[in-house]
């Protein structure tokens, strides 16, 4: 197929700005629907984005049914996201993990920020977990296999398509295992401690690789302290802090069965005698472990996207300010807060800004010694902030002023 | 002396809610002057700072002279700064540089984030550097340097005292030696490289110890790499990137005496057949390495403060995306760009988008796969956006898209 034969989408006057500036998305409404009408594409289609002189800006696939009504693979060169481009986005992203990691464990593709918007993939030694969202990269599938076994040997690739994004885009919900069989267990390394996640618990894909650096630099303060890591799912933070020979760790989550799955970790990595773990709900078990006097060198907040869409933003600003506050108090003087967020709408200033008021009312003093981010895995497209969510903020405690 | 006896500094009505969210500095348009005049008061003089109805809001010094005319010390608990309360917050922050680092070369004071106002002390084993820019401290000499040789053993204690800060303070502009006697150069050691660094051609006080945690990430993805470092001062990127076994080494500066000691550094390390060096203008040198068709695997760009004032904004701006145009020109495919800006008044998000805007003209492709941002011994305070200033991103370019 060459470039003349592929339909068009064309955009309405000075729509073309967010495209020129790099980002890949186009928007429904920015869409001239009386040149090109969008009904007449179908769901996953590629066509050829042009502002509304006939300029070409790039080449997307597109949906009709969605807000997003069009991604950008291209911003010329390819007119076709095919098995090849697909290939050689793949291998680019391969070569840059297997730079930055001993293992062959991390994010191998993290959609629009490695050209392949709709795809994650999630590398686990030799099981792949695949995440597809959108309705072009469906049409894709085999290629993405295709590609993906060709490049590496895997045992196993699950297709983990049951996310609610799918609805959005008009995708059936489902499972399944086209490589191999399902295992019961995903194993992986992060900061060269070992870890083993049921599937069946696993939460998304199984493993949180975003926050591998920021781990790695939270176990260099951890040497015989005592750790509080709150939302801990299975103790990723806790665990490495334990392997560099801190003294003890709590681990506290609303899920039993996550807890049970840090503490075979701790004994796996041989620490089962330094683990404690708390089930409940993190605001309760804060406020009894403040009522019971309990004081810790570090705790390690790492909440789940309390801002999911913009409209939580007043209601989740305030849990993160509130949580942030119940934790800082259970901070040793002269200790660390480690407080996280992964919630894309709340940013590096306002969650500091949140940070700031909660000591405030506190009347704690606090200072920002490290800053931290999505892992090298999860790199930022330059002209996308949509791609950008992780913060991580290391506060020490002072004393009072 | 108890809290009554220091004199009154009053704010007008509603300019105190700078000091209620926590910030230390109060501006001389904020003070009610008719009922507690300035001019009453004598440069480095101790007060209270109340607001328009007189409750307090803390303690301060002050200098009547000066823009920012009164610079607190404590909201409460601490109605005077003196020895006690110097030697407290001294070794707080001790305490701190002594757990983040195996060897004892850093700065130990950064001023208002260490509770510390106008005072900077720098630490290279036994040799201390201090700077007061204040008249608040400058009164407070003999106390600092008694306490600073108190808590550690100081073979040599240096006051450079004369960065342009001290003009507007009215203070003096000298260098003096009260402990030991001067030395030719320092040794520190920083990610375990060791450096010497001649004292009479260093640049403030001597070494950069900020970029510490973006120096050893950069380390951690040089392995054979082909380095250029520009604006590189005493090389202290580059050679540590060839501790770690990078293949060669290019340092670009504007000073011929830096670049020599960068090399006499190279030769410490063993790694003298590695460096290159070049003497001139950063951006005539990189037009001609592109000119000349060089490539490099890793390009450093760590330019001094393109934008020093709020009124360099414009023009300092324009330099940051010039020269990062030029410098990713000369990145390898697959390679990357580390960016970094010491200008407080260019936020992350500014500095951002002039690398997307420097990309975009270039053509160019190119994710953040790391940012980073000032050690752990230059801590920013909740409160003070300007307490944070350095930044650094870590760009990888992309094939065309």
């Amino acid at each position: 197929m060459n470039k003349r034969s592929l339909p068009e989408l064309r955009l309405k006057k000075n729509e073309e700005r967010r495209l020129r500036a790099g980002h890949l998305w186009v928007y429904s409404n920015e869409v001239d629907t009386v040149a090109t009408p969008l009904k007449s594409l179908s769901a996953g289609e590629q066509v050829k984005v042009c502002d509304q002189r006939g300029n070409t800006l790039g080449f997307a696939y597109v949906n009709p049914k969605t807000l997003i009504c069009a991604r950008l693979y291209s911003f010329g060169r390819h007119p076709q996201l095919d098995a090849g481009l697909i290939r050689e986005r793949l291998a680019t992203a391969l070569a840059w993990r297997t730079q930055c990691f001993d293992e062959p464990c991390y994010r191998w593709i993290y959609g629009e920020s490695d050209g392949l918007p709709g795809l994650v993939v999630d590398r686990y030694f030799d099981v792949l977990v695949v995440q597809i969202t959108a309705a072009g990269m469906e049409r894709l599938k085999e290629a993405i296999l295709e590609a993906l076994t060709d490049l590496v040997k895997a045992r196993v690739v699950l297709l983990k398509n049951d996310t609610p994004a799918r609805e959005l885009e008009g995708l059936a919900s489902y499972t399944e295992t086209p490589v191999g069989s399902l295992p019961d267990s995903i194993e992986l390394v992060e900061n060269q401690v070992h870890f083993e996640v049921p599937l069946a618990t696993g939460q998304k894909t199984g493993w949180y690789y975003d926050h591998r650096l920021n781990r790695a630099r939270l176990s260099s303060y951890a040497k015989d302290k005592r750790i509080l890591d709150v939302f801990s799912y299975v103790g990723a933070w806790g665990i490495q802090a334990l392997d560099v020979g801190a003294q003890s760790l709590l681990c506290v989550d609303s899920s039993k069965n996550f807890l049970q799955v840090a503490e075979q970790n701790a004994k796996r990595n041989q620490r089962a005698d330094a683990i404690e773990t708390l089930a409940g709900d993190a605001f309760d078990v804060l406020k009894q472990l403040q009522a019971e006097n309990r004081r810790f060198d570090i705790v390690i907040l790492d909440p789940p996207a309390f801002i999911k869409r913009r409209k939580d933003m007043k209601e989740g600003t305030q849990a993160y300010q509130r949580i942030n506050r119940l934790a800082m108090k259970l901070v040793e003087a002269g200790g660390l807060l480690v407080s996280a967020s992964c919630s894309h709408h709340l940013s590096a200033e306002q969650m500091k800004n949140e940070i700031r008021r909660a000591a405030m009312k506190n009347r704690q003093q606090l200072q920002i010694v490290e800053q931290g981010h999505q892992g090298p895995d999860h790199p930022v497209h330059l002209a996308m902030p949509e791609t950008e969510y992780l913060k991580a903020f290391f506060c020490r405690l002072l004393p009072g002023y």
